[in-house]
């Protein structure tokens, strides 16, 4: 069994008068963030408050662009180039930086959103154009990645010289192969299936697939989607699971981010959950 | 009469298949260019692609936010808020500064585009909104702003530190109190007006109001529209009379870019226009 | 004291996976909706689910157009032209039509949203140019508009001969002129506070404004907006209120729909509230 | 050799400021225009203008939805639902009939744009999708599709009772199974060859694939792309060529309008080209 674990969240996925979920109640239960662009989700304001949350939270910070596609909260494949994909990356993830710099906060990483990651998975020339998106922003950035078999992106990232922290997705159905799909939208999760779900993976390292099997699952995160509808309370109950096994929580990235700031004084301690 | 004069253009304003203008030939005749950062007008590719074209060029570089409204190209005044205003700097500017940076470039300055500057001139609050925007960025960016009399943009970004850099605009008319509208459109200018409002503006510092009257305007920047139709002739046209007179041109800002870039070796000797 | 009044709400304004409030409980407890055509809200797939569940309920529809906007959900004003107002609407009415068409439901009235409707209050031409929209539709389209005293647009609207239905606002504040502005967003209302307001109308046809006069107001439908986040208690509490003192709901439009739809059945009969 | 042709082009595709082609030059020389509907391009003033011209050069009209992607033109494929397919298409097309309405011109067919298209040919239900949402705002469409083989969407529009109207492309590229791809932009097509791709197809009934194989192609219209730059020119050269073959141009569908109009008077004879 694992001594720690990191528990991260997509947030930042409000847009205008439209608010996703509860995100601070989410905030305050996590210990890293992916933040919403403006492409799939989110807006300026909203990338603000999301940075200033984070920071108040003692939150990590990592930038989370997706396809330009908010009508579809970018969870459609969409066919675009290699070019477009790293000029994507680089004007969302440039974007999200200059709230992060604003606030005194390290980006210290960026993970693809929802469908751009099929997009990634469909060659490494695709996996490659995004991380050189990545780069171009910040050689330092750390990829936050699904931990799936074979995903050409985890095998680019490692050539490139990424350091990768790979994510766990217990709300998502695992094939024997190790896959997973993306849903377009998520509704309230059960409570204790979530639970049996990251301890099996904590305590076992695996999944079970579809068909029963236990899959072996390499991760040192799980995601926690911010649109699902009860992720509070979802998160609540892992915290109490957690600590009644003795794994602590803790960013995964947090070792990366000390003294790399502005001086904002963050102490990126194990996250201190009441 | 002055000696040297700087010519800038509004530039990377067009938007996927849809191009505007002749951007290449209004940037070799260019000193600085103020570049759309896909709130407007503008999007990541053609970003990159204008960035790249000012560097082949040696054209110093600003960021050129305005509303998000391309259907109306940022051209319509927009009631929003001054938390609005200033996250939608933040975001653009630093998209658009991701962009630089990758490429090796400096992005000195920033400016507000169309009716966003009309809303700046609502207010001693809103122009202070979206220079807090331009400074959350980079404290040491360039204000390139219309040289209009008594402007609160003008007065707050001085008491702020800012450098600012006025312009002048040969394409727009003027009222007796020195004020200028925003045109929707902009179609084929007469060059041969275009040069004598110019030469007019270069040795006496003057331009002819809408009622006839002489007023006088401090600036040492013009601005050719991207939009115009035949800009590159307009552009032409201005730099063989400008040479006929003496008068050189050189981006206003490029004593303040000289040792600060990152090694790109740009010499930002005055425009040498073939 | 009235015998009947008209309960609307602005409906259809969710967006992809943004869902804004809770339709279906708003959709069962009023006469009348106001479809979002997806410009300031709304999307394609949501306009086709909030036409349904109107029929379902026997709720009378109209189209509600607003500025290109989501980011500001339509209550920004927006400095647009004549001509664009008047192709907005045409545009967003003709869509939600072909969905009420295709649902063998009578779209029957209009009504412009937010900001817009500010934007109509500048000027007789901006009234006019929404109300040319309006009946290039179809001329036979009731106007839905705010009860303000000397708004152009009830005028307008009369003199083109557009059958109007005045609506009351208890969730915004009226000045002593009887003008009132256009919030951004909503929160949660005080259901005592919202019943007090609608009972004073209906038995006084006044409301009180912020200096604490009496106001008349003349109307014959209430706006609950449907982003407020307790909408459906609080028009639970007004059905409840309502039917004690003996006031029955039904839609102000309904006699005009009556042998007009394409033989779909509805029984426009009184809404009967469990 | 067939005595006749119909000449369409993909009209509207302007965008706010942003000007595609040279539309009233193009408009002129066709015979049917198929009209942008906002979603990939277009907007509610350039449907509008596009109605009017159409009326005035007594061009028949049929919509043109698309993909949600201006950014990429609609030419880049998204993996959307059925359910989306069918709503994206009334809300567009119920759009653009709003404003043929208006105009008292008939909109008399309907035709997926771009990687819309794409899409459809993944499956016999994708087809159906687009086509019944033809259907639901207008069962009389005439179906405007590509003349490609065994797609699926010809099949199933003959089995919905559509009438088929076939489009052979002169400037896409054939494969030997008569399949093309949809290209992201169009530049200068050579006037030469475009003249003999398309009387070829007119003498002979036949386009050369990329493997130089002689491949038969039925189909009643030619379009010329509307983007295409010299799209004016290319059209007076097929007007001239086809008029020295003593090939008439006409719409294809202009039968099928006449009578069916709101008495607007438009003369449906064969298009005479100055």
């Amino acid at each position: 069994m694992r001594s720690w674990i990191d528990l991260n969240s997509d947030m930042g996925e409000s847009f205008g008068n439209y608010v996703l979920g509860r995100p601070d109640e989410v905030m305050k239960q996590i210990n890293h963030a992916n933040i919403a662009c403006g492409f799939h989700a989110g807006d300026p304001v909203w990338i603000r408050r999301t940075v200033e949350s984070a920071k108040r939270y003692g939150v990590t910070l990592g930038a989370h662009p997706g396809f330009p596609d908010k009508m579809g909260f970018g969870r459609r494949l969409i066919n675009i180039s290699q070019q477009e994909a790293r000029d994507y990356v680089v004007y969302q993830v440039g974007a999200v930086k200059a709230f992060a710099d604003a606030a005194g906060v390290k980006l210290i990483a960026a993970k693809p959103h929802g469908a751009f990651y099929l997009w990634a998975q469909q060659s490494e020339e695709n996996s490659r154009a995004i991380l050189e998106g990545f780069r171009e922003v910040d050689p330092g950035f750390v990829a936050y990645l699904p931990a799936l078999p074979r995903h050409p992106m985890l095998e680019v990232a490692e050539k490139m010289g990424f350091k990768v922290i790979k994510e766990f997705y217990p709300g998502l159905v695992y094939s024997d192969d190790g896959s997973i799909g993306v849903k377009r939208t998520y509704g309230e999760e059960n409570v204790g299936d979530m639970v049996g779900l990251v301890m099996k993976f904590v305590t076992e390292g695996k999944v079970k697939s579809s068909s029963g099997k236990d899959i072996a699952v390499e991760a040192d995160s799980i995601c926690v989607h911010g649109d699902v509808i009860n992720a509070p309370e979802v998160l609540t109950a892992l915290h109490k699971a957690l600590k009644q096994a003795g794994v602590t929580t803790r960013s995964a990235v947090q070792d990366l981010v000390k003294g790399k700031g502005k001086g904002n004084g963050r102490a990126h301690a194990a996250h201190a959950h009441a």
